[in-house]
């Protein structure tokens, strides 16, 4: 493939059974997942919450960071980290789920970062609330979008760019987005968008602008790239698609016993093992997690932590007692929110997004 | 496959032309490099140093965690974390590498975690001397080894096995080498070892033993499978091969200008182009840097920071004033010490161990 049709038009589908390229392994060894036994933490550690960054880490001076406000308002606004500190500061337990999750699990592989299922992460973000700040600045009342500007920069299917994402004004106004500068209680890492990025709780993670420069209430809807290009549910090449908005249901497990290095499979001993993992959804309440230890064929509910008031935002514990005999089986688990279940069978979309195929762990039960 | 063929017998060798394999893409995606803007930083921040973990980051309680210092010595001890931070505690700037660094790399490709160029990074460690301790227990006159087991517990190769590597006895009583708590000011991170584990300036990462329980000394060299299987330097399946032990010489770039998303080609504009990055080698004293801007055909020597005697195993700053015309270009850096100079063309084994080939990076300089 030459430099030119890479660098120009639409991202590529990989052929039947076509291995992983070194350019998403580039990817894949920039970018990180969880691994899935810290699915254990509450609160995920620094370095091991998902990481995606489509361009480079910017380097970052907090002393002289900038944050312009302007556009459709009133009284633009020019703010250094020091006038945001100085705002009311809240600290929200969000998870954050990439939408490219899942990407590499669909047939035929939509050819970009190629995630398994592991671009997750829940953290303590602390920040400002959005909403004032744009009260303040007084909003037109044509506002309808609301863009926000990161400080990396790159090319990406051949259009250069700052990394810029457009959000609804409603969305933009909910009370629970933030303008973050801490995550679990620290100063927010390189790679997590230091000094200043945004949080936009319940959506997938590229409306979490990092890096974050550039603030403009838009009165048309916002057509850069990460908006009318990338992030949308195209079936094939020619279809503009829908928008990737909010997060769809998951349940994931940490993979219970011991692993073996190169396959990730499982071994444990038979009798009672304890299974455990996470549970999410961005687009509804969380109603139920079932798990399958016999390949899907039969379901079981699992017991999932009741709704913490505390942490509206966050990932939500589940447990399951299996008595395991000995043998090979597969372990499935799926989570069902007020608006559906996550599906056993893909649901293929061109660019890979929002895929919420079920986990399966293949395990080998020892005798006891 | 059959998973009897995956969990027994010896690594695998990708076919000509293979694509990575979902297995490689799964440790990649657990595993993390460092994305190379980041060596900006002369102390890794935490999330972007390199994570290899060959089994699962096991759960561990601080409060209750113990070290045992056991086999041929007259006093065998058993310290809790609180015993060990009450010794003479030391902090250490410490590059680390992982010694299948460069893998994905070579032709054919040995099948394992599929690391690029990017398995590197330095922090500064702090814990307490091993050697002192070992002295207290008393080593015995025949010792000639020190075994030394983490709490990590899988399968790998078929072999089923607590993660242990022994290190010859002169190595284990060097003055540098710690026990370690503490990671760039605050408590180790799950990943990194938490919460004790072995630092071996100078030496590839497998020697740097994570969440360790047992320090074994040995009137017998130590066979365990970490070191009589893997890391050893194997023309074929049927060389025992020489074992890996120290860092060999590399530099790394941080590439200059701007990516493509999906290639990770750089775009540069015409006119001066400060390059910069870092050099180590764990052998001998890097004594050059040596940077082509024409795919290899000239060298010109870069600007190497001097060694600074405050941090011995650390990395070293390089930069060069490179004057960019418009075209193509590829770039190389490489990096000499005292007993060679980092290879032009690969040096395959059948391990994909310590290749330390040099790297290259495409750039696109654009009209000033």
């Amino acid at each position: 493939m030459t430099a030119t049709e890479n660098l120009s038009g639409r991202a590529r589908v990989a052929e039947p059974g076509e291995g992983i390229g070194l350019d998403e392994l580039a990817l894949a060894a920039r970018n990180h997942g969880l691994p899935l036994e810290a699915l254990r933490y509450d609160v995920t550690p620094p370095g091991l919450h998902y990481v995606l960054t489509h361009f480079d880490i910017p380097a970052a001076d907090p002393a002289t960071w900038q944050l312009a406000i302007g556009g459709a308002v009133e009284r633009p606004l020019t703010l250094g980290l020091d006038d945001l500190m100085r705002r009311p500061a809240v600290t929200s337990r969000v998870l954050l789920e990439c939408a490219g999750n899942g990407r590499a699990r669909l047939e035929p592989r939509p050819v970009s970062q190629p995630w398994l299922l592991e671009a997750v992460g829940t953290a303590e973000w602390t920040g400002t609330p959005l909403a004032p700040l744009l009260e303040e600045a007084g909003l037109s009342p044509d506002a309808v979008d609301v863009a926000f500007t990161g400080a990396d920069h790159g090319v990406e299917r051949g259009v250069e760019q700052d990394y810029a994402r457009g959000l609804p004004l409603a969305e933009a106004l909910r009370p629970e987005v933030l303008l973050v500068w801490g995550m679990n209680g620290m100063p927010l890492l390189p790679q997590h968008g230091a000094p200043l990025r945004l949080v936009v709780p319940g959506w997938y993670g590229m409306a979490h602008v990092k890096w974050l420069t550039r603030i403009e209430v838009l009165t048309e809807p916002f057509t850069g790239y990460q908006n009318a290009r990338a992030y949308r549910l195209e079936v094939d090449a020619d279809d503009p698609g829908e928008p990737v908005t909010r997060i769809r249901p998951r349940a994931l497990m940490a993979p219970p016993g011991w692993p073996d290095f190169m396959t990730r499979e499982r071994f444990v001993r038979a009798g009672a093992v304890p299974l455990a993992g996470r549970a999410w959804s961005g687009r509804a309440p969380l109603t139920a997690v079932d798990v399958s230890t016999d390949g899907g064929r039969t379901w079981e509910a699992a017991e999932l932590a009741p709704a913490d008031p505390a942490h509206p935002f966050a990932w939500r514990g589940w447990t399951h007692d299996w008595t395991a005999t000995p043998g090979a089986c597969e372990l499935l688990v799926r989570a069902t929110d007020a608006e559906g279940t996550q599906p056993v069978e893909a649901e293929w979309n061109r660019q890979g997004m929002a895929n919420n195929l079920v986990q399966r762990v293949q395990v080998t039960v020892l005798e006891a």
